[in-house]
C-alpha cells in the first residue's frame, strides 16, 4: 500500500507569461528514505520572484529547471521518516525540497529551524531568504547613512517592506514605492514608511521628487522596468543601487529598450553611482548577524511582517502567476500540508 | 609697456565634435598680482577627455566653461611675480591656469612640485590627475586579484597605461584595447601587457574572448560605446567596472541606444557586477599612497609611460580634437613656454 505524493514540474519554458499550461500536478508514490536520507513532508513552500528565471534557458546564477524537473523552491519541512543520525521524526527543518508534498533529502541542504525565533513560516520570509536578501542588500551594499533616503519598489513584499523599516531602523528617510492604495496605505500606517507611492500612478517621477526633496541616496532595485526609469533621474550623486531582482522584466521576450538606458553609463559617472548586482548567498557569512538583528527587531515590534497565503499545492502555479503582477499582499507562501502530520 | 599673454577662450558648446570655431584665441595684456598673489607663466598644458564635457551644459560632476570663458585645464607653470607669502620667483607648481600662457592665483590650487619625483611634466601625468585615476580606479574599486584578467581601452593613453601595468604589478593579467598596429605593438612589447587588441578589429568581441580565456574580472572603463558592447558579454560573475570615462560617447548628440543596454541590468544581476563611477577627487584621501608607490614604481623601471606633445598654445584646440579622435600616442601635453623663462 504505496501513499501517494504529489509534485508541481515544469512542461515548457514560458514565453513572456507563464501560462498555466507551462506546469502540470503529477502523483507520484511516496519513496522510501535510502541509507543517510530523511524523506520529508512540507509544509510551507515559498514562492519568489527569482523562479520564474529557473523557467528559462540562458545565463544566470544558477541552472534552469529541466523540462520534467520538479519546479523548485525553499519549503519549511517536517522530517516523518529518518535513515540519518542527524535527524529524527518531527523535525522541523528549512530546506529546499521544490514543489512537491514529498522530498528526499541527504540532510546536507537542510537546516533545522529554531521555533524559539519565530513561527517556522518566518524562516521562508521575514526570517529567510527574502529577508537577509533585504539586510544585506541594504546593509551591506546600500549602505544608508541617517537622514539619507531610500527608495525601495514592491514595498509590501517580503524583500521590500523589510527593505524600507530596516532603512527606518537605521535613521534613513524610507519611501516606498507598491501597487494599489491598500499596499501603499499598509506601507505607511502598518510599516512605518515615511511615504509610499503607487506605480501605477502616471506622474510617478513627479510624485518621487516630491517625496524626496532630498534626492535619493539608496534605490534598491528589485523591480526594474520602468520604475527605475522613474527613480534613475533623482539619484543623488554617489547614490547605491543594490539589485537583487528585477521582477518586471522576467517575462519580457524581445527585451525592450529602456528609455534610461543611453543615459545609465553617463550618469553613472557624472554622479559616481554605484550599482551592484547580488544573490543572497554572496553575503552567506553575514547568516549569523542578520539572524540576531531581525529576530531582536522582530521581537521588539520593529520589525512588521505580513504573510499571504495560498492553500495547496495545486494552487501554487496560479498563486506564482499572480505573484509576478503582484496580486500577493505580503510574502507569498504556499500552505502544503498542515503544522504536524 | 605691458606684455601680451593669450589664452584660448570657448566660442561655442559644440553639437557633436568640437570644431575649431568653437575655440578663439585671445590676446590680453598681462595682470600684475595683486595682494596676497602670484602671477603664473605656463609651461605645460595638460589636455584631457573630461574637458569635452566642460564644453557643453547639462548636469555633470562639474560646472561648464561660460561662453567666452578660458578654457579650463591642468598646468605646470613657474611663478614669476609673487605678492603671497608662501611662493617665490622661481618656483614650479602645480594648478589650474586652464589654457593660457598666464594666470593670477591665491595660491590655494597651487601645490610645489617635488621635481625628484620626475620630469616636472609628470605632474600631468603618470604621477597626476590620470595616473591616479588609473591608481585608485584599478585598486581601489577593480581591486585585481593576482591571476584575474584586467582589461582597459585606451591602453596606450595616460590613464589605460597606468591601468594595465599596475594590474601586472599586482599579478593579474593585463589585456589593453587600443587604435592601431602602432599602440597595439607599443603596450604589449613597451608596457608589457599580456595581450592588446585594436578596436577597429570588426571580431572585437571574439577576440577579447581568445585573449581573456577565464573571462574579464575587472574591466576599467574609460571609453564607453562599442567598446564596452564588445567586452559586456565577456564579464565575468562578481566583475567589477569602475568608470571613469566615456571618450566614444562625449561626442553623441542625440544619444544612440546601445545594444548592450536591454541586458545591462540583468547582467547586473545575474552576474552579479559592480559598475561604479568615480572621480579622482572621491579618493583624494589616496594621493600620498599614489605619490609612494607609482614614484617608486617609476624609479624602478616597472612603469613606463609616453608623452605626445603638442608645441604652442595655439595649437591647443587642434590637439584637443585630436584627443578626442585618438590622434595622440601617450600623454597629450601642450609646450605652452620653456621650462625657464
Amino acid at each position: 500500500m504505496s501513499q501517494q505524493a504529489k509534485r508541481v514540474v515544469l512542461v515548457s519554458r514560458p514565453k513572456g507569461e507563464p501560462k498555466a499550461s507551462d506546469f502540470r500536478v503529477e502523483e507520484y508514490a511516496l519513496p522510501a528514505p535510502g541509507q543517510g536520507q530523511v524523506l520529508l513532508r512540507t509544509i510551507w513552500l515559498s514562492l519568489d520572484p527569482y523562479m520564474r528565471g529557473r523557467m528559462s534557458e540562458g545565463p544566470s546564477y544558477a541552472a534552469p529547471v529541466p523540462i520534467g524537473g520538479v519546479m523548485e523552491g525553499g519549503t519549511v519541512c517536517e522530517v516523518i521518516a529518518s535513515n540519518h543520525p542527524g535527524f529524527v521524526r518531527g523535525d522541523i527543518v528549512l530546506g529546499r525540497a521544490g514543489w512537491q508534498t514529498h522530498a528526499l533529502s541527504d540532510g546536507k541542504d537542510l537546516r533545522k529551524i529554531d521555533a524559539a525565533l519565530g513561527p517556522v513560516s518566518t524562516a521562508l520570509g521575514v526570517l529567510g531568504m527574502p529577508g537577509m536578501t533585504a539586510y544585506t542588500g541594504l546593509l551591506d551594499i546600500g549602505k544608508p547613512q541617517p537622514k539619507e533616503t531610500v527608495v525601495v519598489a514592491a514595498a509590501s513584499g517580503a524583500v521590500g517592506s523589510a527593505v524600507g523599516q530596516i532603512a527606518g531602523i537605521k535613521g534613513a528617510r524610507a519611501v516606498g514605492i507598491a501597487g494599489g492604495k491598500d499596499k501603499c496605505d499598509y506601507v505607511k500606517s502598518e510599516l512605518g514608511f515615511d511615504d509610499c507611492l503607487d506605480h501605477r500612478d502616471p506622474d510617478l517621477s513627479a510624485k518621487l521628487k516630491e517625496a524626496c526633496p532630498d534626492g535619493i541616496d539608496v534605490y534598491f532595485e528589485n523591480v526594474g522596468g520602468e520604475v527605475f526609469e522613474a527613480v534613475f533621474p533623482h539619484l543623488n550623486a554617489f547614490a547605491r543601487v543594490p539589485v537583487c531582482g528585477l521582477i518586471a522584466q522576467y517575462n519580457d521576450t524581445a527585451p525592450s529598450v529602456p528609455k534610461w538606458a543611453p543615459s545609465l553609463m553617463r550618469s553613472v559617472l557624472t554622479k559616481r553611482l554605484t550599482i551592484r548586482g547580488f544573490i543572497v548567498s554572496d553575503f552567506a557569512a553575514r547568516h549569523g548577524d542578520f539572524l540576531r538583528d531581525m529576530s531582536q527587531w522582530l521581537r521588539e515590534g520593529k520589525l512588521k511582517h505580513r504573510e499571504f497565503v495560498t492553500e495547496g499545492l495545486d494552487r501554487a502555479p496560479a498563486a506564482f502567476m499572480g505573484l509576478l503582477k503582484g496580486a500577493n499582499f505580503g510574502k507569498q507562501l504556499v500552505r502544503v500540508g498542515p503544522d504536524r502530520a
